[in-house]
């Protein structure tokens, strides 16, 4: 199957058909070759970036990218230089000196490839630590009728639990209430422990859309000793993405809209703007207790508006399609089965 | 440094001397070239085995070897073959064919090192799921005054809290009631998911010894919304080891003993005979909700005996030497720091 590939250099567009898409190695020199020339740049503002991870349309080995804006090309940085990891886990492990490897190839506009020509993949898997926090908008507190909690509330899903962007949430059937929760997610950029607020906002690298999905008979039910994990851990309950996108794109963190559609209706409508512990208050407090690692995932909780405390309560069904957005991060469209 | 090795083939043992253990390849060509005899093993029983991962004593790359009795000599499996990984939950996700490879090597006798001449770590890391059962000794319920529950409650740490079987706990600043809990440990061998009780044997690959240490002040106040994470969820808190032993060494999982010292005093002293919810009978439960992995550790719960509980209260101060053992699976010795 022909692979449509596109370079856009100094504003214009090339575009090129090549026969497979399924190896790094062939990504590499068939994509990148012949490409000298310099985009437009540099490399000082360049970590204003969205990080993807994603395959070809179809299929073939995951590459780690930089989306140039929302829903734009994507600069496949692990096929232009083989020193970069094509998981951002790993890339972040690396280091500064991946960083600036990423920065450079970013700025000199290689291995451009058509954001419709891709399959997006979950932006971040197999972290050490998949974190959420309860009760962290008042408007939630109050929809169930507790009190806002004197400190973060702090409960964790599994990394195999996560889905891409456009992955289908299946239905369990041990379940009958499964339930939607739109969430900013903190990305964790370097190794920290019993750090400040202040130092905390120098771990965060950056930032992504989840769906907190929650097994309401399973999380509220005295059925695990309440406790939440057998009714958030269940496979698919975490759709992650599209991007993550960095700290220093984002003009506002505690300003963006917090939104979930089911079939296009309106069901959560928040804004960051409510949380009652800001994301690098929440990031300095878990490292009170434990070391946070490069890679690491915390959902920060959910606005107003999920299904189980509506008036007649609303669970999420077989043929829905569940969407989610914040701010300009990204939109989620994840269908259900 | 020298490296010392010592071959024991027919019954007779022969010593080397060698320059570095520090590079996989080295020990590959130095320790093995020359070693052509078969050791007294037949390929058919050579899965009662016990897996390690370690690295020389002074340090170097990891190994996966395979201890052929407590406290014995180890084939460095992974140093033999390279296609062998040189982490156990990598060599899992390999499958039979790998498990195959590993069983010739180890009926070869080839690349063998005494216990004495390594350091141990924790024999599985890096895993999806390290989940807990608790509340799974009657005994453990009398002592707390509660009801056993009617399911296994499922909660979890992080995989990162893992430490070596002779690694130094620390005790955090933010906690005064660190406790201990033995475990007897479950280690997932291949993928399940929905499976039946007794299909869930054949998911189990073998068991280790855990210690769920627990700060009781935050696991069991009100602090965290009720939830356990921060509590069990600390670095150093997922003492594990020496060995994963393969289910096929056990002769019967359902009596071993479970015991902890606190300097020399016997602290715990259960059975897992005591057990109400038996480790393929976890497995199966926990498939209800999601897909287990291999590599997934679940410590199954801990009888009578931890400190919280005891009159006066006691819990883990700073000189402490814990001790654990299960059966003849082996012994932990964690510090207290």
């Amino acid at each position: 199957m022909p692979y449509r590939g596109r370079y856009r250099l100094l504003g214009r567009t090339f575009l090129f058909l090549r026969s497979s898409c399924s190896e790094k190695a062939k990504v590499n020199t068939h994509f990148v070759a012949n490409i000298t020339a310099v985009r437009n740049f540099s490399v000082n503002n360049a970590l204003n970036m969205r990080f993807v991870q994603f395959t070809s349309k179809n299929g073939g080995p995951q590459h780690l990218g930089v989306q140039l804006k929302e829903g734009g090309d994507i600069i496949a940085v692990s096929a232009v230089d083989s020193r970069i990891p094509n998981s951002l886990k790993k890339f972040l492990e690396g280091g500064d000196d991946l960083v600036k490897s990423a920065k450079r190839i970013v700025a000199e506009g290689r291995s451009v490839i058509p954001a419709e020509d891709v399959h997006f993949l979950a932006p971040v898997m197999r972290m050490d630590k998949l974190a959420c926090i309860g009760l962290n908008y008042s408007g939630h507190c109050e929809e169930q009728g507790v009190s806002p909690p004197e400190s973060p509330v702090v409960f964790s899903k599994f990394p195999s639990n996560i889905i891409g962007p456009t992955d289908e949430i299946i239905l369990p059937s041990i379940s009958e209430k499964v339930d939607w929760e739109a969430e900013l997610a903190i990305v964790i950029g370097k190794r920290c422990k019993t750090i400040s607020d202040k130092e905390a906002e120098d771990c965060i690298f950056g930032f992504t859309i989840a769906q907190d999905i929650t097994a309401r008979d399973w999380q509220k039910s005295k059925r695990n000793g309440g406790q939440f994990l057998l009714g958030k851990g269940m496979d698919t309950f975490c759709p992650l993405g599209p991007a993550v996108v960095t700290k220093e794109s984002i003009s506002d963190i505690n300003n963006l809209t917090v939104k979930t559609w089911v079939n296009g209706k309106l069901k959560q409508d928040g804004n960051t703007s409510e949380l009652i512990f800001k994301p690098h208050e929440i990031v300095a407090y878990i490292s009170q207790f434990m070391t946070l690692l490069p890679g690491d995932v915390i959902l920060t909780g959910t606005p107003a508006g999920v299904g189980f405390t509506r008036k007649p309560p609303e669970f999420l069904k077989r043929g829905d399609v569940l969407e989610t957005e914040i701010g300009n991060l990204g939109r989620l469209r994840n269908k259900v089965l």
